[in-house]
Parts: structure tokens; sequence; C-alpha cells
């Protein structure tokens, strides 16, 4: 049925239908997704509630805005997307989260937590400024709701004096279970099993902010849930509405119930070997340094686990802190507990690091506190698109002032890097893609500020690249270079900042060649520009051009944007001719 | 009684003692202020509450953190900066904010809204992770209450498993009065009279978060807050209490009192004339444009009057959104307005904007939407230093795709930028500084990415600038040079992105020297950098160094960071030697 669906034909179907329809995108997902990998438990959660919504409203006359956005596959399914499906998340194909630009039924692109409550208000604003009538629908997590966003939304509603309907899908987990007093109270709230008294109880903290509280009710009830929203579409003439659903995570399929945190999301393991993601040698690592070093702390937002630290969180209980999705919140936390005399790790991924960029200059580095950050997954991320890839990072830190940038050339100079930052005591930014893919013979001790010779050609060209993806780019280059008698040295530039003034003074080479998993502006390339900026040394910069990424394979997508061993190779060649 | 007054002296003082300290305190504070300008009435209002923290805790062992921090000048005079007030916001004295660099009595820098509740924590975490013995209070005004930090902090503070105390200082005031579902929610608080009664009914809000509720009380009644303070200390052995206390803005002083928006900033005038500001002219376009198109919506972060604001809020009350300290949401409303196909105006100052770096890079730019960031206060800012400086911007802008960066060289070109913004269908950056002092006689039409040619002086040098702060130096700079015989031509780049390419390709001079009055890393100059990384011209930057720029007079630390037209002259002088 599910092929080339429409919203009239969903608009007639009996429950009955409805229920196999369910079925159906089950399937579908669970097929599409152990094949390509993507969001499974949360999509199947999210099934029945996505099929209400479409039986119920008007889609896309009304709107929905699906907070973080991984749970959207349904609502792809019945928009017209199915036959495209199976192309999710690879190159070209569907997007894992919602797009304007794939679907007029993707009224607002997600991927950071939290924003759904906000853009729901301006839409619904909108809505009221231009005298339109439809209903506008957010739908958020039980793990964003944490985030300092939905506060912020909260406090404006009356403000804004519009109607929306908030579908506050509780599943009790983010990636991991979800932490914090408001879950705690949405716990205690969803443990009620009288309606009525719940309401009367508790709705208040919600009523304060002027949003009618209804709920809890089976998100996975199909039936139920057309009734409920059914109702509740008539009352958004007059109030805004949070509609407490619970869901189960993984619905219908008993290992993903079972396993909520490891089917989250599902990477499809590549035929490229990883000797050891950098995750697990950041966790090894830093329970080491901890059993000696007492200041050590760790905090995370509600990442633990994919960012390598479950092992110490165990080990260090009083060391460790999730505090949910609140970026801005676990980097202050960071900051003050430094100011203290600790030596805290907040460990993150590139993108959601974005969020703390305030917190970033004003409390760690205006105050000059010794906050490693270790920012995960930095560089292309992949799979899923322009708000999760990781190469804003160098550019929105290199010019803070106190930050010391740096970017190992392996696992095992991380390693020593970590190292190196228990004795460092001034804010330092360490960031890694998430697969460790080689080990580099070379070796050389981590003193700040200095690079490392890896090729020593003795000819016009020297490539500088920081980072593994970028040093093994510069090597192969080199080598393929070599083959056809053009000498390039080869230098790894393990700290961005401060740059090595020193190999870059005495620099033998008259044509510098840059490479880096970044942007062009702001990056390393740009910082060796600004330092040659006045001098006869030309430089080439080998980054990400002025544009957003889109998802697809993290080789595929360095190729296509211009970072390849090709690219410097052709580049080299061109200048010699 | 202030000057060199100690802590242990405050102890041993008698109520009437300590009541005359609060009127010395009251007038120092006033006639400092009216003299060299600063914060005035949030300052008048917490004399007898800081007096009274001063009396019952003991400083510097227990800690205080002041949200924001401006409010922290009685604190100052109680902490041995008595003899140094006279100097404070000036270059080389005392601070106008809490700096750690300045006394040990400063536990934790602030300088932006609602990190305070969050470095309690993170300072009391560490507390007991050290196993020490003290208090941590946080002071946070009901402005800043508005602000998601404040929540994500709520959030965690079981989870942190520690005691702090947290006053919430209610003068309902941020700089404007407050707005937002919280505030309400305090004033109801706040107007009850009985202390049991309302205790019942209201704490569950804070209790949920597992704070103790305690209040209302008037924070100017300096016996009964020693009483209720002492008895908050002991109870910070077992629990975590909020204080709510309700303290008089401009308390004191009558014309304060009346006045207090207007005196919670006192800028002493300098002897320079200032022909507009640009606050005035943003507010008057917008207004005019908004006349013809209804589409155009006006958003802020409770600062509608100091951004020249309040006559379109007055005139469009349906199409203007003041949202409180709460930039992100700011951000996204503005950014979910404009999927429905509002022109939002975003009018915010360059230091707060920090807070929207991911909003900016995800909902508005990744979506590629017609947002307008009115970005006010760019640039150095003078006497509140290190945390309100406006010289990241064009650093964490530039880089953002799909966004277009506009810096105008005067209020004239400012109101045509406007105009030319009405039209523009993308996302969209306009920086400047407060005041507007010159308008030059060239005045060309506004095309995007097309930038001004202002002197052509056909020989070896040129100065490309960008802002009314630069161009002036440029154009000082050249007409200096020229009576010396050295030809000097001046560009005005009223884009930083895109660049002017055409200009570029097409420079007779080889030297270029660029000014702006933003950081030298990935500022305007970098990105010319970028440009001419492998060509022959030789590029000089005037932009400011690496490190964070203290308070001072805008012109004498321009001067001192490097940004100069002497700098600029004796650059070209010593190059033609």
């Amino acid at each position: 049925m599910l092929e080339n669906i429409t919203q009239a034909q969903i608009k007639q179907m009996t429950l009955k239908e409805l229920l196999a329809l369910c079925e159906e995108a089950r399937e579908k997902i669970t097929e599409t997704v152990l094949k390509s990998g993507g969001h499974l438990s949360s999509n199947l959660g999210m099934v029945e509630l996505t099929v209400a919504l479409h039986y119920v409203f008007d889609f896309p006359k009304d709107k929905v805005v699906f907070d973080v956005g991984h749970q959207c596959y349904t609502h792809k399914l019945l928009s017209g997307r199915c036959g495209d499906f199976s192309t999710i998340r690879q190159k070209g194909g569907l997007s894992g989260f919602p797009k304007r630009a794939e679907s007029e039924f993707d009224c607002y692109d997600t991927g950071h937590a939290g924003t759904s409550v906000s853009a729901a208000l301006g839409i619904a604003k909108a809505r009221d400024v231009k005298g339109e009538d439809f209903s506008v629908i957010a739908v958020i997590g039980d793990g964003s709701f944490n985030n300092g966003l939905v506060y912020e939304a909260f406090n404006s509603l009356r403000l804004l004096n519009t109607n929306v309907l908030l579908i506050l899908n509780d599943n009790g987990m983010s990636i991991a279970p979800t932490v914090g007093s408001m879950h705690e109270y949405l716990e205690i709230l969803s443990e009620d099993i009288s309606h009525k008294q719940k309401k009367d109880r508790h709705a208040k903290i919600f009523e304060r902010f002027g949003f009618a509280y209804d709920g809890v009710y089976d998100g996975n009830d199909l039936e139920r849930m057309i009734d409920k929203l059914t109702e509740v579409k008539n009352r958004l003439k007059n109030e805004s509405v949070i509609l407490h659903v619970i869901t189960k995570k993984g619905k219908g399929y008993s290992f993903c119930e079972e396993n909520p945190e490891a089917t989250h999301g599902i990477s499809i393991k590549n035929a490229e070997a990883v000797t050891e993601e950098y995750s697990a040698v950041l966790g090894r690592t830093l329970s080491r340094l901890a059993e000696k070093d007492e200041r050590i702390v760790a905090v995370t937002a509600a990442m633990t686990t994919p960012l390598g630290l479950s092992d110490f969180f165990k080990k260090y209980p009083k060391r460790s802190v999730d505090v949910g999705i609140c970026e801005e919140h676990a980097t202050i936390l960071c900051a003050s507990m430094a100011t203290e005399g600790l030596k805290p790790y907040y460990a993150v991924y590139s993108t959601f690091l974005q969020r703390s960029f305030d917190e970033i200059v004003i409390d760690i580095c205006e105050q000059n506190l010794p906050v490693t950050l270790c920012i995960d997954r930095a560089g292309i991320s992949g799979a899923d698109g322009e708000t999760h890839q990781g190469v804003f990072d160098l550019s929105f830190l290199n010019f803070i002032p106190n930050l010391t940038v740096a970017v190992p050339k392996d696992t095992k100079e991380f390693e020593k890097m970590l190292e190196f930052s228990a004795n460092f005591n001034a804010p330092l930014a360490i960031r890694y893609p998430r697969a460790g893919k080689r080990i580099f013979d070379i070796q050389s001790e981590i003193v700040l500020g200095k690079w490392e010779k890896l090729i020593d050609a003795n000819g016009k060209y020297v490539i500088i690249a920081c980072g593994e993806r970028a040093v093994t780019l510069g090597i192969v280059a080199a080598e393929t270079l070599s083959a056809s008698g053009i000498a390039v040295s080869v230098i790894n530039a393990r700290f961005v900042k401060p740059l090595d003034t020193e190999i870059l003074d005495n620099l033998k080479e008259t044509h510098i060649i840059t490479v880096e998993d970044n942007m062009l502006l702001g990056g390393f390339g740009s910082l060796i520009d600004v330092y040659f900026s006045e001098s006869d040394k030309k430089v080439k910069n080998f980054a990400y051009g002025d544009g957003f990424i889109p998802h697809g394979g993290v080789n595929e997508l360095m190729d296509e944007f211009g970072v390849s061993s090709g690219a410097i190779v052709d580049y080299i060649k061109s200048n010699e001719n």
C-alpha cells in the first residue's frame, strides 16, 4: 500500500488498513536500515503516531516539525518518498533528516536538539501575521526536552499569543537513557494511571507557560492516537496543547526493544579496515590518566557511549557527568570546575560543539581555564548530512584567544596528545574523526606548537596537513608524485594553533600545499595564508569550499568536495608544466 | 568606612554601622558612575543584599557568582577595591564585571546572561569531588532567568547531587522590563503576601528540580536579609535553596527608581561628535520599509530600545517580538517565520549573537532563509571589556555557507543596505558600531558583492577597509601619505562576503593593506590573504591580534591593539624605505 500512497488515500482507509500500513512501514524501515544504515529504534517507535498524524491532519497545509529529525522515516514513507526510500542516507539519495529542499511535506530542517518548539512557534506566528489558517505541530523526544531552547520557547508562548500542538514523544531515551529532573518529572507523569488525577496534580508546570497538558497516551495504540489527535486538533483553534505520548523505542522488533541504545543508529560496516576508533582511545587513555590524576573529570551531553566514555563513567562515577542534551551547560560546568582546580574533559561531537561557541569564548577561554575539548566526528561525518558534518570546528575555534588547537595524525598520536593535555594548563581542543585507519611509523614527542616532518624530500613543494585523513592524503600524493620524479615533503601539522613558526620560517620549499578536512575559510590553510600574506611563498589550500556538504560516504564526499590525493597530485603536476 | 574595609571588620559591625555602610556604598557608586559611566540602577538595588552576603558568608572561601556580572559594584567595594573604584571601566582600571584576574573575591568571570547557575553547580561539584567545605552562591536577576541555560542547570541539579544557594534578584527588569511566562510566574509569586500560603501553592515548579524555594523577601531590607541568609546558610549543608528576593532597581535615588531602563547603563558623552547612532537609522529605516512591506517583522532579545526599535515595536506590535534574553530562540523564530514567507530582522549586539552561532549555521543558513541579522555594537565596544567586545563576529560568520556579510561605511550606506536587504532573498548579516561619526561624500548604489572606490591614486598601495571606523582610518592614512608624496588608493569593502572579485582581479596596485575592526584570524583581511595565497600580491592586515581586548575607550583600544591610521602610515612609509 505504501508505494505511491497519497494523503487522500490515507484518509479513506479503515482502521484495519491503517494498521496494515503501519506494519508495512515498519518492515520497510527495518529492511532499509539494516541494509543501508540509519536510525532504527526511534523510527520503529514512531510508526503509529506518524500514521495517526497523517490520518488526522492535512499535510502539507498543516505543518509538522520533527525535533532533531531522525525519527521522520514514516513521515517520508507517507509523503511520496516510499519509492526512493531505499536510497536514504546515500549520496544523492533521500536525506535521513527532514529537508525542505526534498519535499513540501518537510516544513523545517532539523538536526540539532531542541529547536522544534521555537520553529513551530515561529511558523504559527507567521500564520497569524498572514491571517492564514492551519495547524502547526512539533514532535519532540524526551531527550531533546532537556535542552534549554525548549524552556526559552515555552517562556515566549504567551508573548507570541499563538497556538501550536507539541507532541512529547516520551520513550525514556535520548540516544542513551534520558537523564535530568525534567525526565524524572515526566516519569512521574507517565506512571500515573488515571488521567484525570494526573492532570489535576501535575499539569501545572506546563500550564504556567500557557500550554494545556493532555496525556499520557500510548503512542503505539493507533486507534486511541487517532481519536485523541482528532480531539486535540479542534482544541488548537483556541489553545496550545502538550500531548504527552509514550512510545516504545524499537517497537515491533524484540531485539530493538531490548537494545534501544545499540539500535538507535545502525552503521553499516565499511569494507575499509579500521584500526581503532578514536573514541576507544579516548576512553582507555583518560581512564588510565585518571588513575594517577584525581583532578580529571569527564563531562558529556547524552553521548557517553559513542564518545568512548562508558567505562570511565563506570570506573569514576563521582568524576563523571552526563548532563543530557545540554551542550552549553556542559561547557560551563567544565569551566567552573576548572576554576576550582579540577581538570575537566568535555567530550562532544564536532557538530554539537557549535552550540557551545559562546561559552568556549567567554567561560573557558576568556578565563584561560584548563578545559580539554575532545571533539569527535570532526571533518566530514558522512551519512547524516549537512546538519551533522564536523567541518566547521577549526573555523570557529582558530580565532579564539588562549585556545590551543591540536589535530592528531593517528590514534597513537591522539593518545600522546591526551597525555600531553594532562599537564597542559590552558584551554585545549583536540579534534579527530570517528575511525582511526592507519598508524604512521614516525611518532615523535608532542611539544606545544611543534610539528613533525614525515617526508623531507628536498624539492620545491611541501604538503602541510593536519589530521589523519589529510596527512594520509598528503603522504599518498607525495608518494605518487615521487614516482613521477617530483619531490614533495610532507609535514604533520599536529598543532593548528599555535603554528610551528620555526618550521614555517625555515621552509626551503617555495610552494606550500595545505590539506585539511575542514572549511577553507577560517580553517588551517587560511592560517598559513595569513602567515605568508606578505611573503613570496605560494600557498595552495585543499579544504572545503563555501557550501554545505550533503550526506554520503566520507571518502566519496571528500573526493567530490576537492580534498583528495588525486586533486593534490593533479595540482602539483599542472604546476610543473 | 568603605576605604580599606576588611571582611573581618564587616562581620564586627552593628546593624546601624552596616546601614551606614550601605549608604556610603550607594553614594560611592552613584558618584562614580555619574562621572565615569557604568551600570547604575542595577547596582543601587543590590547594595543591601551584597552587604548582607558579606556579613553572613565568608568570602573568598565561600564563592559568589554574579550572573551577567554588572551588578557586582558593591561586592567590589567590600572586597578591597574601594580605593581603585574611581578607575572602574577605564583603561587599566577596575573592570565593570567580576574578574578572577582582578581579585580572589571574584571566583568566576561573567558577562553574558544565564551562566551563573551552571557555574555555581560546577564550583560546588568540584568542592564535593575535592572533599572541601564552603558555600556556593549564584545571584541571578529575573531577566537572566529567562535564559535556557538556567533550565539546563536546573535540570542537572539532582544529577550533580550538590548544594548551592541561588538568589533570584527579582527587580522586574532585565535592561527593559522582563517579559515571558517565567516572569509572569515570578510576579504571581512576588505578589503573595503570606509566605506560608505561597510556598505551599507555588514552590512546586522549583521543587521539581530539587531546589527548596524560600521567599519572597525585601532585598533592600538589610536586617531581614541578614537573618534570612543566616538561616539559609545552615540549610545549604543539606539542600539547595532558591531565595526569591525583590529589590528595587535604582533604590535610593528617585530619578533612578523612576527611570530604571534609562539609568541601567550610564554612558558618559564623549567629546567627539556623533552624527547619528546606527540604531536610530535601523529603527527609522525599518519602520519606513515595513509600511510598504507587510512581510517585515522585527525580533529582539531584551534590547529593543538600545537597538533603536522601540518605535517600530509601538507602530507594528503584531510584527514585533522581544523574547527576553533568549538569543538562540530568537534566531530560530526568525528562521521559522522566514520559512512561511515573512522577512525577519533580528537586531542584536555582536557579543550576544555569539550565543546564536549554531542556529545561524543550521536554522538560517543551511535552510538558506532570508533572515537579516542587524549586528550592533560590532568591533570594539569599549568600557564593558573582554566579554562585550564585538570583535569576533566577522570571524564566526565569514565561513558560514549561504551567508552574505555586509559592513556599511557610514549610517547613510547602512540605510541603503537596509533598503537592499528588503529585496534580498537569502541570509544577510549587517554589522556596525554604535556611533556613526561621519558621512562620506561618495555614496554609490548598493549591488551585491560590489565594493566602492573612494580614492583612486594610481600608485603601488591600496587600502581595502570595511566598516566606518576602518574606512575612516584608511582615508586618514591615505591623505597623510599623499601629503608625503605616496599615492595610496582606498576601497570601501562594503561586502565582506562575497568579495568583489572583479575589483580584486583587476587591482593595479601590488601591495594591499586591509583594515578592519575585528580579529585578524577569520576576519576580512584573512579572506583577502586566502584569495591571494597563490599570487604575487603582498597583503598586510591591520586587525586585532590573538588576545582578548580589555575595557577602555574605543579609540585608545584601537590604537593600542594596532588598528590606527598611524600604524598604517608607519607601515607604508617603512615599506617605502
